[in-house]
């Protein structure tokens, strides 16, 4: 029975607009999954474990909806670029070295360390083209306790030769020696992005996602002279996200009439059409603000996503990001709103806080519904498999005494997720 | 003899446009200046204790040109409003607690801590309008080893009672009480802003900074609505800088002719006029990207700051801004200039990091040098007081190797100047 009790101060958001706060009190975790918050033990808990962190802040685990893993050694550097000479300037030249498996065990360690020690609790993770890294990274992701969708990175076509495949077989070997093999560990259909792969290919990738059942990932209109070459490289598509509805690869499968889970990161300069097919095939956006503002692709219209219901979470899109923690991006998504609305569209109000917290927490969880016993992950709601983690923001000296509220946002501003987390908890487990 | 050497990975920016890297070289330290950077250690230093710290990053100490000490505590809450609504609901409430000399010891004790550990060698200083406490901040400051301006502010209108003076008796009784009392903590005439200063209050205020030979520092065009105010403030002033200049605050006396160091933080929104003044005047501009996005303000125009040839540093803007990280104050300064080049002006280059670093160091850093023997802090050129941090990035796990500059971009987007400052000497003297 894998049942326990934390103590502490506590708080979540059940929907955007709001941030509960719980001060002092019980959060049950029953048999792996969250039971409820209490003010006093019930009686029928009394016996249960209790993990003490008064006076510490307890918010559900944070959700990346997007971030590449093999990218996490040159984090922070080459920062100057634009997307296209960073691609080919850092991120390719850096992805071809996870060809070799010493060099990609090395790398992904500490990726792994990292991430384990970060708040995140789900993410959606891009590797590389390579197999047998790939393999290694959802080994090592496993080993962490966080769950995760991991995917290969498939492209046959504009990037270096030795990163271009040349068919999908390894990808279906990929998908036969990884199966049954973990329990938080999930394979996740990884085309880099349009304009990285040849229409067949697209197909052909298409045609093994329905095979396998499996969950979409990719980018979409990130930067406009991407969308531009998106347009030319496929004239007969009506716009980017168009590309992948057309190959089955959006959220909807017309050969067998099935939704299947898809996100996708940025939709920066998506067209009202592509913003409608994106709500229609229940596409989820990774918003990635910090990564939209270094490689100067722009402002993403977040506002327009609430108002429009699109599914929306966010992505710290390591190394275009240059750091891991959502609860960096959660504040970036603030940041970068108010600038939006100040020179995009004056009537799209900032981003609160609380929204942010949102979309960092429960907002990308519901990605995870389908493997968290059909609940969103992010949220202390009762259903889903227990994730949580604490924050010893006593560590902050202050001579003042703060709410919740405003001590979850302090420890969101000042990075507190990377210094001071006292404990973590994903499916139920105790993993730091 | 306060002489030393320093081994490591020494790099800094003699100019903007360059950044100077010396792997594995020796940074010597004589009679408590800078002597220079040597491949090896010349014969007539061979006596001299080397502080080995091979495989780190040595940079000269970073100049913060703004920072609000009493914000301190509440950094990272509130960021949800803007300049008005944050200054009557955050900022004038929490200083209004530094009446109390207990309360001030508590708050300027973790601040003096924290601006310690930092990067940060040089600062300038805003406190409170109180007397008691801005004399046990200076006493603290002093303490520390860093080099600051700590000014008392001045306001008489549009602020809480509490908070506004009769009269600047207070302001001369400060003066006085800290003549000669401190080596390396200096007085600065603080005029809060043009509109919590009634005109008759601004010419006492300058009565003193010219009786006591005194640098001035103050905010200039931070927000739209701000500007605005100041026009209707003061009708008779042609730009919001022309009130300061009508009062001899803006870095040139009329009443004597003599010019004066003057410090004003943001101009987001100066006009053409106010900038040429800003430079006719040496005036420098602490530019504070961090801050102008939190409180919505805006984005600087930095890029024509430099076209224009005016003295430009960084402020942190501690608490509109959210950390006291010079470093991170120059990624932001990168980062929102990005966005400055696609949403404001596509003909201003957005900064190079090199640029910003600039910036953060001998950019800010000219504002001591009457301070520092005539030379600029935030150099390794020879002559001025010797200043510097040694950055352990090998704390930071790669697989990789990186050049100096990556890993100086690195250590600055990841923050690395919060957890890995290994040692930071001021004025010649080590203080970490």
């Amino acid at each position: 029975m894998n049942s326990y009790i934390l103590k502490g101060d506590i708080c979540y958001t059940p929907s955007i607009d709001k941030l509960l706060t719980y001060p002092d009190s019980y959060l049950i975790c029953e048999s792996g999954r969250t039971k409820g918050i209490f003010e006093n033990i019930p009686d029928e808990y009394s016996e249960c474990t209790v993990y003490d962190y008064s006076g510490m802040l307890i918010i559900p685990g944070l959700v990346d909806l997007h971030i590449h893993a093999p990218q996490f050694p040159f984090r922070g550097t080459g920062m100057d670029c634009e997307l296209t000479e960073w691609l080919n300037k850092y991120t390719f030249p850096c992805e071809e070295k996870y060809r070799d498996p010493v060099y990609a065990e090395k790398a992904y360690c500490i990726f792994a360390e990292h991430i384990k020690k970060s708040a995140t609790t789900h993410a959606v993770i891009l590797s590389t083209v390579h197999r047998h890294s790939t393999e290694l990274l959802m080994d090592l992701m496993e080993e962490t306790g966080i769950v995760s969708f991991t995917g290969k990175v498939n492209m046959d076509r504009n990037a270096p030769d030795s990163l271009c495949e040349k068919n999908t077989d390894e990808t279906v070997s990929w998908l036969k020696n990884i199966s049954g093999k973990y329990s938080r560990t999930y394979p996740i259909i990884t085309p880099r992005f349009a304009p990285c792969c040849s229409s067949g290919f697209l197909n052909d990738i298409s045609g093994i996602r329905r095979k396998y059942s499996l969950p979409v990932q990719s980018h979409l209109s990130e930067n406009t002279r991407e969308v531009k070459w998106v347009n030319e490289l496929f004239p007969e598509c009506e716009f980017y996200g168009d590309v992948y509805e057309k190959h089955n690869l959006f959220g909807y499968d017309r050969n067998t009439q099935n939704g299947f889970r898809t996100v996708m990161a940025h939709c920066v300069y998506s067209s009202d059409k592509e913003l409608s097919l994106i709500k229609k095939n229940n596409v989820f956006i990774a918003h990635c603000p910090s990564s939209n503002t270094n490689l100067r692709s722009g402002i993403a219209p977040v506002r327009k996503y609430l108002e429009l219901g699109l599914k929306t979470g966010l992505g710290s899109d390591v190394a275009a990001g240059h750091t891991e923690s959502v609860l960096h991006a959660a504040c970036e998504a603030v940041r970068m709103s108010k600038l939006y609305n100040i020179y995009c569209d004056t009537s799209a109000a900032p981003l609160t806080f609380t929204e942010a917290f949102y979309l960092a927490t429960k907002g990308g969880g519901e990605f995870f519904s389908e493997v968290n016993n059909g609940f969103p992950a992010g949220t202390f709601e009762p259903g889903g498999n227990f994730s949580a983690v604490v924050i010893n923001d006593t560590a902050i000296p202050s001579p003042d005494v703060y709410t919740l509220s405003q001590r979850l946002e302090r420890a969101a501003y000042l990075s507190a997720d990377a210094q001071y987390i006292m404990a973590k908890f994903a499916e139920g487990v105790k993993i730091i």
